[in-house]
């Protein structure tokens, strides 16, 4: 297990056949997340067969329509599929108002709990944990009020070094507090350095969705050595003057953002669509920062071999 | 210059890549309307290379999702474009409050008017006119305030007869009064029959639009004689127990009615998803009431032969 991201669309504004406005299906350890619903996705879970009851959590980055009019529709055939299981639904103050007012008007309560999780606040805060994986916000800065959202694998426990610690007469009462990362006794009741009985566990893995957002200098500290950034690139630096009005960053920026954060790959999408060649947004990224990958609706990258950290398309 | 109804979609509830929900764009003279707006609505339009532009009025039944999940994308975008025209929606009472809920929340505002008429009576009345076509609301029997919509091409003057006029001496200053279906005078002061001076015109077209509804006999008279009723049918006849908790229509009991109100042509739609063979609606509604059409996606059917008011699928 590790982490596995599908694109269900990555492209700006008005959703067209070969351009579906912005969602991705995150899966990190088996959990999955389901990150911005534009209008289509649905049909996009489908085409990628994707069982919708795998789906509990729901992270809203901002109320542009292009990130989330797929949600109404989602939840209405959660419905008709008999879904009993709560779904978590967080996103910006407002989000709940909408949707239950979509659902009184059509008298069509749903039959499992909505949780909604409103966000209103401008730091970094962690809004969802379970026993593998966290979840923060990343406030962006956007035209409203946008977060982007930062998961991350949770540190695991260091693998016991069998032999070594019998050779060092540590008890097998120490184990898990040296597992832990703390030092303990030997049988005379020396100290003994966890490091010594235990391996370097795996790297975390952590992701970062960062759209829509102007470059945005304070998400540097936030993604510090994230394993995958997404990045929005809404534009090529050719139109970079497009960027103080619209509040979304160029291929370019993205690749800054990228290298000045130390990121391990960085996945640029949300792109406009006047442009017709999208290798220009890589090539562009790529001048800056070599490890760029480009989401095209439908593409899975994955992450197998933790240790390696590294990213492929499949 | 006729009528054109181009199938945008035509099945219940969620949307699958062969199965869109409620939509249909109805071109009569030239005038174009759109009705119902399911998610998805707006790759539709595309699909059928439909500009964007021509629509200026829209008319949504009711306020379940798969009849009107498409509108606020479909507004968005039409803000995207640039568009300056007024945009008339006419839906039940709440549609206004949740669409401007939707551009409040993303400060989204369109730059051209949005012009809202909320239904809320239970009796038919005319909501909208022009020079060329009325539209009068047709109460229907779903679980929710329901509409279906009738557009009926208005009266057309009679074709002026000119050699009979001259053999029957009247003067040229009683031809618009003719037209118009007066008795006139001739030269000697003498009353003269409209119709010896003049043609029949050709017949007027008229659409009923029902959906969703259950079987409801006070539609009968609304609409009697008309061109082309589309009629929902969710169900089956092997289902019809379902029609009382769900408010739908079988097949049957739409073709039952089209006999009733003696329509020119029935057209079938909103199949529910369980049924993989939709030539089973047909052939039930044809035991019934011949003249049976299927909606499909993508299907466009036309009556260009107004003197014929011939059906058929292009």
């Amino acid at each position: 297990m590790g982490l596995r991201l599908t694109i269900l669309g990555c492209h700006s504004a008005a959703p067209k056949s070969n351009a579906q406005p912005s969602a991705q299906l995150l899966e990190i350890d088996g959990h999955v997340f389901l990150i911005d619903c534009g209008e289509g996705t649905q049909l996009a879970l489908r085409k990628n067969k994707i069982k919708f009851s795998r789906i509990k959590q729901i992270f809203i980055s901002h109320l542009h329509g292009d990130h989330y009019f797929g949600l109404f529709g989602l939840i209405a055939t959660f419905n008709l599929l008999g879904r009993t299981e709560p779904l978590d639904i967080f996103g910006p103050k407002g989000i709940k108002e909408i949707i239950l007012l979509s659902l009184k008007l059509g008298e069509s309560w749903t039959k499992f709990p909505l949780r909604f999780h409103e966000l209103t606040q401008d730091l970094s805060h962690v809004i969802f944990e379970n026993n593998r994986v966290k979840v923060s916000t990343l406030p962006l800065d956007h035209r409203i009020y946008t977060n982007g959202f930062l998961f991350e694998q949770k540190t695991k426990e260091r693998p016991l070094d069998v032999s070594a610690a019998a050779e060092l007469g540590v008890s097998s009462a120490y184990f898990n507090k040296a597992k832990q990362g703390h030092w303990v006794k030997d049988e005379s009741g020396k100290e003994v350095d966890f490091k010594l009985i235990t391996k370097e566990p795996t790297p975390n893995i952590s992701y970062a969705y960062c759209s829509d957002t102007a470059y945005h200098k304070t998400l540097e500290p936030l993604i510090k050595g994230v394993t995958l950034l997404y990045h929005e690139s809404t534009f090529l630096d050719q139109h970079e003057s497009l960027c103080q009005t619209t509040k979304h960053s160029t291929a370019k920026q993205a690749a800054r953002i990228a290298e000045k954060a130390q990121v391990g790959h960085l996945l640029l999408g949300h792109y406009s669509a006047r442009y017709k060649n999208l290798e220009d947004f890589k090539s562009e990224a790529q001048e800056i920062f070599s490890s760029t990958f480009l989401a095209r609706e439908g593409a899975i990258f994955v992450i197998e071999d933790r240790a390696r950290l590294e990213l492929t398309e499949i």
